[in-house]
C-alpha cells in the first residue's frame, strides 16, 4: 500500500456536523457558478472586511478527546450537599423526562412553535405549565414562561408602571426578595428612570405607600418567613398600587396562593420542578396574572384556538404582538421563552400530580420543621415561626464556625450574616440530610439530636390562616400519566405531533437551524454540570470557571473582540447589556448626554424596544432599494445627533442576507461623531473564520449561542447571548453581586444559562479553526445554491453586487399573491404537507419567504426542499392558469390532515394530490394533527389553560 | 395538620412500574368478582405451592438512591487502558447512534419482528447487518445475528456436520482460536458425541484431514497471524469437508474475504463496531454461508418480500422454522438474535460507509506495524510476519516483568504465556497509546523509542496475496448519512415506522413485555460497566463481581433456589446450561445412563430441542383438555424409563397460562424416578413473590431476565437467561476458562451479557420484595380483567379450576374462523390499524391468541385493548351476517396504509372504517408503513440483502 494513511483524526467531527460531502460541494459550486470555495467567498465578503478575521486555523478535536477533555474540567466542580436555597434548590429530574425530553433531539431541536400545526405537542406542554402556574398561583392566566425570576421580576416592575393607577415614580421591592433579583431591578430600572426603594414591607401598612406605583414581595420570604399580605394587598390596591409577589411554585401547593389574596402578578422560578440546578440556568422562570390585564402579559402566551375543521387547536396567542415586536412602542425586548426548561417543569407536575406534589412539599415542610426543633434543642434560634422549607438561623456560636464544621463536611449553608445561616430543605433531603445538618451545628459538647425524638415534637410551622384550602390541577393531564409507561407514551404522542429537527430541515432565516450534535449535548446533563448551586463557594467550582473562561477566549477568537461576558440568557438580554456598557462608557467619559440610538429601518424590532429598555431615543435610519443602509441618510443622522449620538445598532451581514459592502464605512462615520457600534451577531454564522465584527468596526456584538454556535432552540428555549466587547467596553460588562464587579448584573445568575454553555465549548472545540471558518464557507455556498435553485420561480429580493447572497436569501413572494391570489402562508403551510417547517415569514419583508440552510444540511435535503419549492410553484401556476380552483387548491387548504384524507372529499384536487404530492413524500410522511389553525379566532377568544376534555370529544 | 406525612419514599418506584393506580384495582377486582387482591391471589394459586416463596418482604428503594449505590458499585470497576484483544476490542459507540439507538426506547423496547408491518425500520436496520456481514465477508447471505462468536462457532460445527458430505466423526479447531471459542465448543460437542480435535491448521495438509467433517479456523489468528488458507480450504473440498472461518469484520475491510478463498461458513462478532465492550456482552455475533446452505441457516434471517400492494416489505424469513422450532428434529435451540446491538453495528457501519471502514482498519494496521517495529527496536521479537492489529510479542525479558510494568502504567495487555504477551490494537488507540506501550516494554537502560522515526521505518504487514480487490458496502445506504444530521433523521425515520413499548401495549403471551424503566436503563451506559473488558483482571472487576454477586442473590430469593449462575446469555442457553448441569449431576453418581427428557406436548418448542442438543432422548407427555399434564401418561412414562429417566421439562405456569394444581405430585413423580425436575422459567412473572419453583419441586430453572426482570427485549434481543439451581446442582453450573471452576462454558463470555445486568439489579432494588410480589399480584390481575371482558366476545381456552387464570390467558379464534373466515391473522393485523402489537399468534394452541398484559398496563390502556378488540369482534360480526363482505372486509385487509387511503378506494367498506375505526385511533394514529406482508413470497423468493434503490423507485 503506496497511500499514505491518516492517523490525525482530530478533524473527524467536521465531515459529521457539516451536511455537503466533497462531490455535492463542487456540483453546488458548479450550479452557483464558481469553480473554487474560496473564490466563491471571494466574491460574497467585501475586500473592506476580508481577512479581518483573528481566528487561529486550528485543527479541532475527535468527539471522544473532546468529551474526555471536558469530563476533565467538570470535575473539578465540587459537588457539596447544597442547602442554600435562594431560588435554586437541588430536585430529582424523574428519569422518563431525563431521557425522553431533555435528551431527546425530538423535543430539543424543536423551534419557536410560529408554526402552530407542526408544534401542537410542545404547545400542549407549554400550555399544561400555563396552567401549572395559573393553578398553583391562583391567578387567572400565565405565560409560557420567562427568563428567570429577577428578569421576571424587572417585567413585573414595569408591567406595574404601565398598568397602575398609582403614577407615582417609584418602585419598592422587599428586602425579602432574593438578592438577585434586587440587583437585576435595579440595573433594569436605572435607565428608565425608575426609582427601586428596598425596604421592609411590614412597615409599610405605617409608613404608608403612596409614593409607589407597585410593590414586589416574595412568599415565602428569601430567609424563610411567611406572612400574611392581605392588609398590605388591601391597602395598596386602595391607592392604585399594583403589586407583585414572587412565589415558590412548590411552597403554592400547602400555602394560600398569591391569587387568593389579591395579587396582581404572581411570578418566580419553576427550576425545583425537576430542572437541575445546572450552576444557575436556564431554568423556566413564571409570570401570571389577572384576566384583566392579560393583553399586557410580557412574553409568549399559548392559547387555544380552533382549526379550519373547528377542532380545537393550540397556537401563540397574540403573536403579532410578539414576534414583531413594536418597535418604538415596546414595553419589552424578550422574544424568546425557556420552553424546553418549562416542558420539563410541567412535565413533572404531570408526572406527579396534585397529591404527588403535595407530597413532596409536605415532606419537605416536615423536614423543615424537624430540622427547627433540633437547632432550637442545640440552642440555635430560628429566626421565624412560621415557614416552608427555609430557616434563617441564628447561631448560637458565631456563624463562621458553623460554616466552616459545614465546609469539612461537604455541605453548603447559606450565609446570611456573622450570626446567621440560612438552611433551605429539598425534594432530595432525607432524614440523614437532617442529621448530617445537625451535625454541622452541633458544639464539641454537644450530642447530635435524636431525629425520632425532635420528630415526635416538630408540628406544621405554616399559619393557620395561610393554608390553601383551593383544589388545584385538577384537570386529567395531570391525572393521568402517573406510571412511567403512561408518561413516556405521553412524551412519545406530543413529540410525534412536531417537526424538529431530527426529520427534517427547518430553513428558517436568520434562526440558523443547524446540527445539535450529540457529543455536545451529552454534556449537559452531567452532574458535575448539572448539580453545582450558582452561589456554591467559588473554590468548588473550578470546573465551571475553567469551562467559561476557556469559552470566552474562543468567542474573544471567533468575533475579534476582546472580552466576552457570558451572563446575558438570550439574545435580547445581550443586546441590553451591550447598549448599558456604551451608555456606562460614555457616562464615564463624561458624556451621559449621549442617548441616540440609530437603527436601520430594516432592523429586527428587538433592537429599538432594547434600546429603549436602555434608555435611549431611536432614530431610524432608511435603506435602500437593495435593503442596505442609506449611507447618505446614515451621515446625516450622525451629523445632525453629533453631540447626543450614543450608538448605532446593525445587523451584519444585514437582515436582508446581503454582506454590505459599505459598512467599514458606516462604522466609520459612527466612530467619528462619537458613537459606538453595535453589531447584532444574529447572523454571525456567514461570518465566523471570515471577518471579525471585533476587527471591522464594531465595539460590541452579542452572540446567539443557539444560533451560530449549536446551543438547541429547545422548541424556543432556552437561548444564550453573551456580549464580545473592544477593550474600552469591557469594564462595563454586567457584574454580579456573586462577583466582584462595579457593574449590575442583567440576569439572575452570574454566568446565565452557564449549564448549556458546553455545547458551544464542544462545538468550537471539536470543529477547531478550520472547521468554523468551513462552516462559514458552506452555510454561504448552500445558501447561494438555493437562491440559484429557486431564483427562476421565486425571485430572490436582496443579493450583493455579484448577485450573490450571504448565508440566507429572500424569497419574494408578493408578484405571485398578485398573479394567483396565493399568500406566503399558503406557501408555508403547503410546505408543511411536504414534512418541511416553513422558513421565516414576513420578516424582514411582508410577503416574503427568508430561508437560512446552515451548512449542516446535506445536499440532499437542500434538493428535496428546492424540489418542493418548485412543486409549490407549479401548483401555484395551475392556479394562475385555472387549473386548479383560486379559492379551492393544495395551497390555500394546506395543511392536509389524515382526518381530513378519511372523511368526505369535496375537493377539486385528488386525496394524493393532497397529501403525497412527490413519492419522497409517501416514504416518511408527517402528518399534522390539525387543519390550518384559526390566529383571529384565537385571540378573539383567548383561553390560555389546558381546555376540558369534552372539547375534544364534542369536535 | 394532623395526617401523619411519611417522610419513607423507599416505594415511590413500585407506583411508577406498576400501571394500575389504586382504584382501577378495585374496579378491576369488581370485575373479576373478587373483594381484594388477596382473595384473587389466593384462588389462583394452587395450595400445594402456596406460601412457598422465600422472598423477604423488603421495600425497595427510590430512583436516586438506587442509582447512587449503583454507581458506588460501579465505580469499583477500575479502567485501564486495555490491549488484551482476544475477540473484544475498545470502539467508539457513536454519540447520535448511542442517543439515538442505544438509549432510545424506540428502539430499545421494540418486540422480536415477528410482526414485519409494524417492524419495518428494526428490519431494515437488520438487513443494513446482513448486508455487511455478507458484503464483508464474501459470502453469498448471513443472518440477523447469533448470541456470540463461541456459540456461533458452536452452531458452525453441527451445521457442517449435517451439510458436509464427509460424514467422518470429527471436528477440527485450529489452536489459533480464541480459547473461549475451543472451550464453548468442547461443552457444545461433548453431549453430541462430537470428537473436537484442537490442534495447528498449518499441520494439516501434511497430516490429512480426511477424518474431519469440518474444520474451524481463525482469521487472523487469536495471536494475530495472517494465513493464507486456499490450498487448505482446497484440500478440505475435495475431501468432502466444510470449512468455517472465525473472522474478524474489521479485518476483514483490508483482508481478502474468506468468500472469496472457499469458506462455506464465516462467522464472528461485531462488537467492535461501536458496541461497548460492556464486561464481554451483550455483542452480536454474525453467521454466514454459501447460497446453496441458506435454508440450513441457524437463527433468524431477514428477508425481503413483498406486501399485498405488492411494494416491497421486509420480514423474518423462514419464520415458521424459527418460531416454532421444529422439535425433535431441531438442529438448534435457538430462538433470539443480538437485535439492538446488531443495529448499533449495521448503523456504524451506515455511519462510516465503506471508505470510513477501511480508514479505521488502515489507521489501527498503520499503528500496529510501528508498534510492531519500535517492539523490535526494543529488542523484542514479534512473532508474525503478517498481521493486522494483534501482535503476540516474545520479550525480551519475562514477560510477567512486563506484565508489571503494564500494571503500573495502568495498561492491560494478553498474557500468552511466560515469555509472550500479546497486544491488540483498536480504533480508539493514538500515537501517544503506542508509545505509552512502548514504555512498557522498555527496560530500565533503553530508551522509549521516538514515534516519528519508528512511523518512518514502519510499512504494511498484509500479505499481498490477500490484500482486499473486491469493493464492499456499495449500496446506498452505506453511501448517504455519513454526517449527523442525516444520520439522526434516518434513525428518526426507521424507529417512527415501527411500533415499539414507547407508543403502546405489547400484549404477547409468554413474553412478558413490561416497562423497561429510564432508571434501570440509565447504568447500562455508564463507561464504568461498558468499558470493561471480559478478560480484565480479575482486582479491575471488583464493581462487576459485587453485581453480579448481589444479583444472584437477589434472584435466587425471587426462585427459592440455592445458586444462581448468570453465564447463560440467552433463555434457550439457560436451558442447554440447565440439562449439562442435571446430565453432569446423574453422571457424577454414577448414573450417566438417565437420558430420556420428559417433556409435554404442550411446551414451547425450545426444550425439545435443548434436550437434544444436552444428549437426551426426548419422550413426549400428554396433556388434558385443559392444557394440564396428564399426570397419568407421565406416570406411565416415567415408570416406563424409570432406570433412565433423566428429567422433565416443565413450564409453569402452564404455556396454556394456568397455574396447573397438581405441580406437587408432578415433581414428586419424576424425583421418586430418580429424575430432575426443569422448570422453565418463562412464566416466573405470575411466580415472584408468591411461590418459588426451587421451593415447590424444582431441582433447575432458567430465568428470562428480558421477560420477568425487565431486560428490554430490543426489537429482538439481547436476552439473559440465567440458572437457578437446588444446592446439588451447584457444582455443576457452567465454568470458564477465565474462572476457578471445573466445568465448561455455555457462553463466550464468563458472566454472559454482564453489561445488561444492572437493568435487572436496579429493577429489584428499588422494587423491593414487596413491590415484586405486587407486581406479580397485579400481573395476574391484570389477565384476569381481560379475560373477564372479552370472553363473551373470545373464549378464553384455559383456566384454573376457579375459572381464574394466571398471568396470561388465550384467546380462542378458531370458532370465529369457522363462523365467518375471519383468521386468528386477521385479528392480529386488524389490532395494527387500531395501532396495537397483535397478541402472541398461534402458540401454544394454532388459531388462537395469547394475551398477558403484564403489571405495567395501566387500567386505560387495558381497556384500549378490550374496547379495541371487542370492536374487532364487532366487525367480525358483521361479516358473519353478511354486512361486511367476506373477503372485502377491514380485517382481511389490514392492516391498512396511508397510501391506500390516499389512492383509489374500492371496498364496501370506508376509508374511515378502515384507518379510524374508533375516535381514540384517531388521536393518536400509527399508520403501519406497508400493508399485509407476504410470507410465502418472501420464503419462496428468498433476498436476504439490501435491495437496489430500483427496487422502491419501481413499486
Amino acid at each position: 500500500m503506496t497511500t499514505p494513511i491518516s492517523l490525525d483524526t482530530r478533524d473527524e467531527f467536521v465531515a459529521r456536523h457539516i451536511g455537503p460531502r466533497d462531490k455535492d460541494v463542487r456540483e453546488m459550486l458548479e450550479a452557483v457558478g464558481y469553480d473554487s470555495l474560496e473564490n466563491l467567498i471571494e466574491s460574497v465578503v467585501p475586500d473592506a472586511i476580508k481577512g479581518t478575521s483573528v481566528l487561529e486555523q486550528s485543527i479541532g478535536q475527535g468527539e471522544a478527546q473532546a468529551l474526555s477533555d471536558l469530563k476533565a474540567i467538570a470535575s473539578k466542580n465540587e459537588l457539596f450537599s447544597t442547602y442554600i436555597g435562594q431560588g435554586y434548590y437541588p430536585c430529582f429530574t424523574p428519569a422518563p423526562i431525563l431521557r425522553n425530553l431533555l435528551e431527546n433531539p425530538a423535543w430539543y431541536t424543536a423551534y419557536t412553535p410560529y408554526q402552530p400545526e407542526i408544534s401542537q405537542g410542545r404547545l400542549e406542554a407549554l400550555l399544561n405549565f400555563q396552567t401549572l402556574v395559573s393553578d398553583l398561583t391562583g391567578m387567572d392566566i400565565a405565560n409560557a414562561s420567562l427568563l428567570d425570576e429577577a428578569t421576571a421580576a424587572a417585567e413585573a416592575m414595569t408591567f406595574c408602571q404601565r398598568l397602575s393607577k398609582n403614577k407615582a415614580p417609584a418602585f419598592f421591592a422587599s428586602q425579602h426578595c432574593h438578592p438577585q433579583t434586587l440587583e437585576v431591578l435595579r440595573t433594569r430600572s436605572e435607565p428608565l428612570g425608575i426609582d427601586v426603594v428596598v425596604g421592609d414591607e411590614n412597615e409599610l401598612l405605617e409608613e404608608g405607600m403612596d409614593g409607589y406605583f407597585g410593590l414586589l414581595l416574595q412568599y415565602p420570604a428569601s430567609t424563610g418567613g411567611i406572612t400574611d399580605y392581605r392588609a398590605l394587598i388591601t391597602k395598596a390596591h386602595e391607592l392604585g398600587t399594583l403589586v407583585a409577589v414572587a412565589a415558590d411554585l412548590l411552597a403554592l401547593t400547602l400555602l394560600t396562593p398569591p391569587g387568593e389574596f389579591g395579587a396582581d402578578v404572581v411570578l418566580g422560578s419553576a427550576q425545583r420542578f425537576g430542572v437541575p440546578l445546572g450552576f444557575g440556568g436556564p431554568h423556566a422562570a413564571f409570570f401570571a396574572t389577572r384576566d384583566a390585564f392579560k393583553r399586557d402579559m410580557p412574553g409568549r402566551l399559548v392559547g387555544v384556538s380552533i382549526d379550519r375543521h373547528s377542532r380545537p387547536a393550540l397556537r401563540l396567542a397574540m403573536q403579532t404582538r410578539e414576534q414583531h415586536i413594536r418597535r418604538e412602542k415596546a414595553t419589552s425586548n424578550i422574544c424568546t421563552a425557556q420552553v424546553l426548561l418549562a416542558n420539563i417543569a410541567s412535565t413533572y407536575a404531570v408526572y406527579h400530580g396534585p397529591a404527588g406534589l403535595k407530597n413532596i412539599a409536605n415532606r419537605i415542610h416536615r423536614l423543615t420543621t424537624i430540622l427547627a426543633k433540633g437547632l432550637e434543642e442545640l440552642g440555635h434560634h430560628v429566626e421565624q415561626h412560621y415557614f416552608f422549607d427555609t430557616l434563617s438561623v441564628i447561631t448560637a456560636r458565631p456563624s463562621p464556625e458553623i460554616v466552616a464544621n459545614a465546609k469539612n463536611a461537604r455541605i453548603n449553608v447559606r450565609i446570611l450574616d456573622d450570626q446567621r445561616v440560612g438552611v433551605s430543605i429539598d425534594e432530595t433531603c432525607t432524614p440523614e440530610s437532617i442529621s448530617a445538618l445537625w451535625a454541622v451545628f452541633t458544639a464539641a459538647d454537644q450530642e447530635v439530636p435524636n431525629f425520632d425524638n425532635m420528630a415526635d415534637l416538630a408540628s406544621a410551622r405554616i399559619p393557620t390562616q395561610l393554608i390553601r384550602e383551593s383544589r388545584f390541577l385538577t384537570h386529567e393531564v395531570f391525572n393521568r400519566y402517573h406510571s412511567e409507561t403512561e408518561l413516556m407514551r405521553y412524551l412519545r404522542k406530543l413529540a410525534d405531533k412536531d417537526l424538529a429537527l431530527d426529520r427534517t430541515m427547518i430553513p428558517l432565516g436568520s434562526c440558523t437551524m443547524k446540527l445539535n450534535a450529540a457529543s455536545e449535548m451529552i454534556p449537559v446533563t452531567w452532574p458535575e454540570f448539572g448539580s453545582l448551586h450558582p452561589f456554591a463557594p467559588v473554590e468548588q467550582t473550578k470546573g465551571y470557571q475553567e469551562l467559561t473562561r476557556e469559552l470566552e477566549a474562543m468567542l474573544c477568537a471567533a468575533t475579534g473582540y476582546d472580552a466576552v461576558s457570558l451572563q446575558p440568557n438570550a439574545g435580547s438580554q445581550g443586546e441590553y447589556a451591550g447598549l448599558l456598557a456604551i451608555r456606562a462608557y460614555h457616562k464615564s467619559r463624561g458624556e451621559a448626554g449621549r442617548d441616540v440610538c440609530l437603527i436601520p429601518s430594516s432592523a429586527h424590532g428587538t433592537n429599538p424596544a432594547t434600546a429603549q429598555m436602555a434608555g435611549m431615543r431611536v432614530v431610524v435610519v432608511a435603506c435602500d432599494a437593495r435593503g442596505n443602509v442609506d449611507v447618505d441618510d446614515l451621515l446625516a443622522k450622525a451629523e445632525k445627533h453629533r453631540t447626543q449620538l450614543a450608538a448605532l445598532m446593525i445587523t451584519y451581514p444585514s437582515t436582508h442576507g446581503v454582506f454590505e459592502k459599505r459598512i467599514g464605512e458606516i462604522c466609520d462615520i459612527v466612530h467619528k461623531h462619537g458613537g459606538q457600534v453595535y453589531i447584532d451577531g444574529a447572523n454571525m454564522n456567514a461570518m465566523v473564520g471570515l471577518c471579525a465584527p471585533g476587527q471591522f468596526g464594531g465595539d460590541v456584538s452579542h452572540l446567539n449561542l443557539h444560533k451560530t454556535f449549536c446551543i438547541p432552540h429547545g422548541g424556543g428555549g432556552p437561548g444564550v447571548g453573551p456580549i464580545g466587547v473592544k477593550s474600552h467596553l469591557a469594564p462595563y460588562l454586567p457584574g454580579h453581586g456573586h462577583m466582584e464587579s462595579k457593574h449590575g448584573a442583567v440576569s439572575a445568575a452570574p454566568f446565565g444559562s452557564a449549564s448549556i454553555l458546553p455545547i458551544t465549548w464542544m462545538y468550537i472545540r471539536m470543529m477547531g479553526g478550520q472547521g468554523l471558518k468551513r462552516a462559514s464557507e458552506l452555510a454561504i455556498l448552500s445558501a447561494n445554491y438555493i437562491a440559484r435553485r429557486l431564483e427562476e420561480h421565486y425571485p430572490v429580493l436582496y443579493t450583493g453586487e455579484n448577485g450573490l447572497v450571504a448565508h440566507e436569501c429572500i424569497l419574494d413572494v408578493r408578484p405571485i399573491k398578485d398573479s394567483s391570489g396565493i399568500s406566503v402562508e399558503d406557501v408555508a403551510k403547503r410546505l408543511i404537507d411536504f414534512g418541511f417547517h416553513a422558513p421565516t415569514m414576513s420578516f424582514p419583508v411582508a410577503g416574503t419567504l427568508m430561508v437560512e440552510p446552515t451548512e449542516s444540511e446535506s445536499k440532499e435535503e437542500l434538493d428535496r426542499f428546492c424540489d418542493a419549492m418548485i412543486c409549490i410553484r407549479e401548483e401555484i401556476r395551475a392556479v394562475e392558469r385555472g387549473d386548479l380552483h383560486q379559492d379551492d387548491n393544495p395551497l390555500k387548504n394546506a395543511p392536509h390532515t389524515a382526518a381530513e384524507l378519511a372523511g368526505e372529499w369535496n375537493h377539486s384536487y385528488s386525496r394524493e394530490q393532497a397529501v403525497f404530492p412527490t413519492t419522497s413524500v409517501q416514504e416518511n410522511k408527517y402528518w399534522p394533527p390539525v387543519g390550518r389553525v384559526d390566529n383571529v379566532y384565537g385571540d378573539r377568544n383567548l383561553s390560555c389553560a389546558c381546555p376540558p376534555m369534552s372539547v375534544y370529544q364534542d369536535a
